[in-house]
């Protein structure tokens, strides 16, 4: 059973702290910092950290160049499969750099792991922003102590760690739930993450960090990773830009004193709530997607088969007449059918319907006559529906995602400067 | 030797004649139109005829959902290589309504066919516009009479047919060449295009049409126009959205008593020409795109072959992050990576090098410090151009796009309405 939560924060799941200091990059004099203002705008290096060490598992971005944190990170969860702690950093994405961008977020971690005392490979990094620039190590080094010294379970210090990561973010994105296990018992798994423009599968789109004080050996928990991602954040399409940097990362550190086990209906409880959570944070993203005024679902049914389900998701999510259509609360059900046709699905277009929340636009080949004032009622909500029903076969996916507004363009007509 | 023209008209060739008339589609009341109106806001549909049945080649879009005023066309060129004229509107593209869709565009050309004494299936047909809509055949029939009697080979009527297809287009798109053959004849190509959003490869990415004097075969005329798109219209990029309803056709009336057979010195000029005005016709057709403030030419060198350098130019074009990028004069070159990072192009990151406009941004897998005074100057220009170069074979491959404008949004967030 799974209980519904008032409160999401990193640190619920037992045995994990975290933080998040200003490490001046997001904003130049830290000293300055007026109290009013949200922490998501000076908070820039943050730290969530286990008290022991942690099974983890890991999901990367597919782009072909991958920022130099993540390499690392990569590297380490994938040989060993354990870390305790994980830094993160927004405004300089550790990418573009060449191969000293893997020696200078190791530094990060080597500062942090001498006043933990593990080891630095323990600790896996994360950074998010500007591509082409170095990690800052004279103003993040410098932090490091203040960093770890303030490790608290506490939800303001959770919290902290989640603005620490926002950059073009306007609200922090939290999940938590506890699930009560079949003897009783409870576990509890929480999720954070950033997430807002360069989004686009696959793979992990963003960065996100769940922990959980459940115990899962490190293959199962991987395993449960990959599915957790598979229709959540491998659905989430902002802009088609797969980041160089991002990546979705769990720990388990067993801190419940529970463990589950393949196959068992305790491990399929725990499964169930993650994928929730990832499903829960996906929306998120997607709704906090850069400029976004609405939240759109795609969703097709009946189609050939399971690729080209996922080509006409994919293709509708990304066409920008949909998404500017989306956003002037236009009925342009032919940009609908456009993008369908173009995607590389196979279909017969004389049998394609299509509904948009509920009401049926497109059927048989023909646009519907429709009503334009519900029309336009139903496209003036805020959370829109695109069904696209093809008679192909019976394979479905999903996709969310935003429309495309005149702020996309203000903010990424100058993001780097 | 080809000539340096300083006009063009689709109707430089012999034998042509052209007309564009309004049947009150654009503009509800052609009684109301002002002569300060420019004709592409009310002049709504188009005609270019040959005096004589002409030889025609024609490529398609590759949208599986197709316009059926193309579908029609199609069929005519696949099965018979020939026709003498052409049929365009604007604001109705004649998609999505059906079989129907068909039979509507037969009864324009139905009514042109009689009134110029030939078959209607020699009268092609082309629509653009809204999809889902109908052809309103109660406003554009009872203006065939005009349009056909109006048919002149002057300068004027040449323009007008070319206002008459233009949608969100801000500028007319014609050019022409005269081509001097071996023998001291000269045969004439004209072209006109209408495009300016949903533009992507592949195929035909706008409508096109060209008209030539020169006579070919059927066979020599299409492998000619498919050589001419090849590196032109299927390399050009508004905003990755396949349009359903496009094309390029020619027309080769051969009334300059000139004929080029395959193979020959006269056959190489013409081919050279045609494909000339192709990369003409396409550049405006990027410069012109949605909302556009900057023309942008990606060009890759020293891809592992064909497909990864197509693969490559085609996800740095469609990159909203890039595009907003140029719009914002941000010499933003951490996205341009990123996006050649994921095309699903194989290469190695630590050896890529990356000019914009000539200046060196991005080496050996790490950005160049660079003058920021400097690239501002360069990214102030309206003309962009971004050269990859990797080090894994040697294809190459170019695509013209545009930037992504708060203007796009504006005017696609209303198209329809």
């Amino acid at each position: 059973m799974e209980e519904e939560l008032t409160k999401s924060y990193i640190t619920m799941p037992k045995g994990f702290k975290a933080n998040g200091v200003s490490a001046g990059m997001k904003c130049a004099d830290p000293a300055n910092i007026n109290e009013n203002d949200p922490k998501s705008s000076y908070l820039d290096v943050g730290m969530i950290c286990s008290d022991t060490l942690c099974n983890v598992a890991g999901v990367y971005t597919s782009n072909l160049v991958k920022g130099l944190s993540l390499v690392r990170s990569l590297n380490i969860i994938e040989n060993t499969g354990k870390a305790r702690a994980i830094i993160t950093n927004s405004k300089v994405a550790n990418a573009g750099v060449g191969a000293v961008g893997v020696e200078d977020a190791a530094k990060v971690a080597e500062a942090a792991s001498s006043l933990l005392g593990c080891d630095a490979s323990e600790i896996l990094t994360a950074s998010t922003g500007v591509i082409g620039s170095r990690l800052p190590l004279d103003k993040m080094l410098p932090v490091i102590p203040s960093l770890v010294n303030g490790l608290s379970s506490s939800e303001d210090a959770a919290h902290n760690a989640e603005y620490a990561m926002m950059t073009t973010d306007t609200v922090p994105k939290e999940v938590s739930a506890q699930i009560e296990l079949t003897g009783g018992k409870t576990v509890t798994i929480s999720g954070i993450a950033k997430g807002s423009g360069m989004i686009h599968p696959n793979l992990a789109t963003m960065i996100s960090i769940f922990t959980t004080d459940c115990g899962i050996d490190s293959a199962s928990l991987k395993k449960m990773l990959q599915k957790a991602v598979k229709y959540t954040f491998n659905r989430v399409s902002v802009d088609g830009d797969t980041s160089v940097c991002d990546m979705v990362v769990i720990f388990a550190n067993g801190a419940s004193g529970v463990s589950v086990e393949e196959g068992s209906e305790d491990y399929q409880l725990v499964e169930n709530a993650f994928c929730g959570l990832a499903e829960d944070i996906a929306r998120m993203i997607a709704a906090d997607g850069e400029g976004a005024t609405k939240f759109v679902e795609i969703e097709v049914h009946g189609a050939k088969d399971e690729k080209d389900a996922k080509l006409i998701v994919t293709s509708v999510a990304r066409s920008p007449l949909c998404k500017t259509a989306f956003f002037g609360e236009d009925a342009n059900i032919g940009r609908i059918l456009t993008a369908v046709g173009y995607s590389g699905a196979m279909f017969d277009p004389e049998k394609v319907d299509i509904h948009l929340n509920g009401m049926l636009m497109y059927k048989d080949g023909a646009a519907v006559a429709f009503d334009e004032d519900e029309a336009a009622k139903l496209l003036s909500e805020h959370d829109l529906k695109v069904d696209i029903t093809l008679y192909e076969g019976d394979a479905y996916d999903r996709m969310f995602t935003c429309d495309f507004s005149y702020d996309y363009v203000k903010i990424n007509g100058s993001y780097r400067t």
